[in-house]
């Protein structure tokens, strides 16, 4: 959400020489993004978002995440396409790191999805999944099973400091979540950060899905059970199940769910708000000196949990 | 360098409908001014900045601020335009805060001010300047001799800390300064914090001046010498001859200095790089929690001091 990288005009210009984008007219560090910088730019032909990769980012994944962007975008789902220069290249260098220009795409991100929006979501996550089909490239989900074990190694001891009785609550969801994770559901490429502010709506239409950095290999369902997690609980982090009934319902018209996807809803919104517990309280314990965000709660996430844990089953989430 | 203050997508619907400016079709916090949160807005009519004025900046300054920009922006000086609501009102309250809608500049900003950039500058400063001749409100600069003294006084004893000796430094050249200031130059309305970062260039020509949150009465040569510090130095902090010559002949050129000014530009001068020296010295020593920005050396004011100091002449500036 800052910038970190900057850019100065001089750079730009001879950077904007590689590719048929005219002229720079206008150019803003944008605070978007928490890990890399992003600037507005605007040229006498377009807009576009540049983005200047900073260290989290494995330079070695941007190829994997340029290409869903750009192989969404050719199939007429909103994303931004990166724009390739004058070789045909759309992955660079500039000021020393990474980085891509991509298209830049209309609409405004709300904190407030209102069922419309949720029925929007639905059916765009399950167009895009379609729409990946036949995207061949495959990356790893190393914020999974495995990868949570691993988070939570590094801050089991330390766990009970943000609330008495953390690190057993997790450890114990985790035994469960080995034991009963879904091995067998339809896999994919999904987005796997589908959180309120990756999506841009012009009215209740989504004009973008944006931020395909943490987009990986693994179950579709999952991908679902990230955004009913993300955008189906009120700032108190009650259910609001209207919202997820109409998530899940527009999602299933466009993408059937499977019985054994319908089945195993419940503990892939488990999976899911382990992982985001997990990270959001990884980044609480391990705060970075001069971060530019308050780091966001973990126990909204213990709450989602807590949720989920006592749901019967998948049909609790659309009555 | 952030964003402080979120504002929703419905928020701002609601808060766009006071104004006749059609509607937002695409709203991005910018990474731009240190201590308010700034949105780049389009709308269906036309690009805005949307500005919420966070603590460090007084509620009851804004007015005064605002009219400086409606001032010049009337009488064609390229600086954003207060935009009024359909009450007449520019300033108005959002998300709790101050706000304040103004139009948007095209251009780039430069960190490598070249020496038409800096002839520009020039004489827009001195374009500036007159056009605020009629402009009749005051308010006193709290950053030129007593302010220096008040804020030294706070940190005094930690000065020694950033650099051996620099208390000593800055105390000889506050007792220089007491006994040296001018008193009677021609005075009006000041940007007082003219960097390149608060200009916009489109190729060589300044399309905006921006950012008059310091502004203030006082005399505009020393304006000239807040710039002199901040374009002409270059990155090893060596005097550039060269880009103050076009600098100040240009300003010259549009409004011409009057002997007494000229005479007194080595103290101005010196008086300008104590001003930045001391505001960088004590956000230095007072770090500020989760601040998004790395603090400014103050050691760069040192050096433009020292060199300053050793000026025998205003001459010396534009051989």
């Amino acid at each position: 959400m800052a910038v970190y990288t900057e850019v100065d005009a001089k750079t730009l210009a001879a950077f904007l020489r590689h590719y048929r984008v005219g002229e720079a007219v206008s150019f803003k560090g944008i605070a978007e993004g928490i890990e890399n910088s992003n600037y507005l730019l605007e040229t006498t032909k377009g807009k576009y978002i540049l983005t200047l990769y900073e260290r989290r980012t494995d330079p070695k994944d941007l190829p994997y995440f340029l290409g869903i962007m750009e192989h969404l975008a050719n199939k007429g789902v909103p994303a931004p396409l990166p724009v390739r220069d004058t070789h045909g290249k759309a992955l660079q260098t500039l000021a020393g790191r990474p980085a891509c220009m991509i298209s830049f795409l209309s609409g405004l991100s709300t904190n407030i999805m209102g069922e419309s929006h949720c029925a929007e979501l639905g059916a765009t996550l399950a167009r895009m999944h379609k729409a990946l089909a036949d995207y061949s490239p495959e990356r790893k989900n190393s914020l999974s099973l495995e990868g949570w074990t691993d988070l939570f190694s590094k801050i089991q001891d330390r766990a009970d400091s943000v609330t008495p009785g953390l690190s057993t609550l997790i450890q114990d969801e985790l035994d469960f979540l080995q034991s009963n994770w879904p091995r067998n559901l339809p896999t994919g490429t999904i987005h796997a950060d589908l959180f309120p502010d990756n999506m841009l709506f012009t009215g209740e239409t989504i004009t973008g899905v944006i931020d395909f950095y943490f987009a990986c290999s693994d179950m579709l369902a999952y991908d679902l059970a990230i955004s009913i997690n993300a955008c189906c609980f009120d700032a108190d982090h009650q259910f609001e199940a209207p919202k997820a009934k109409r998530l899940i319902e527009m999602y299933d018209a466009n993408r059937p769910l499977t019985p054994a996807e319908q089945d195993t809803l419940p503990i892939l919104c488990r999976g899911a708000a382990m992982r985001f517990l997990l990270t959001r309280l990884y980044d609480r314990l391990n705060p970075v000196a001069g971060a530019t965000v308050q780091s966001k709660d973990p126990i909204d996430y213990v709450k989602r949990l807590k949720f989920h844990q006592q749901v019967k089953d998948a049909a609790s989430y659309v009555v």
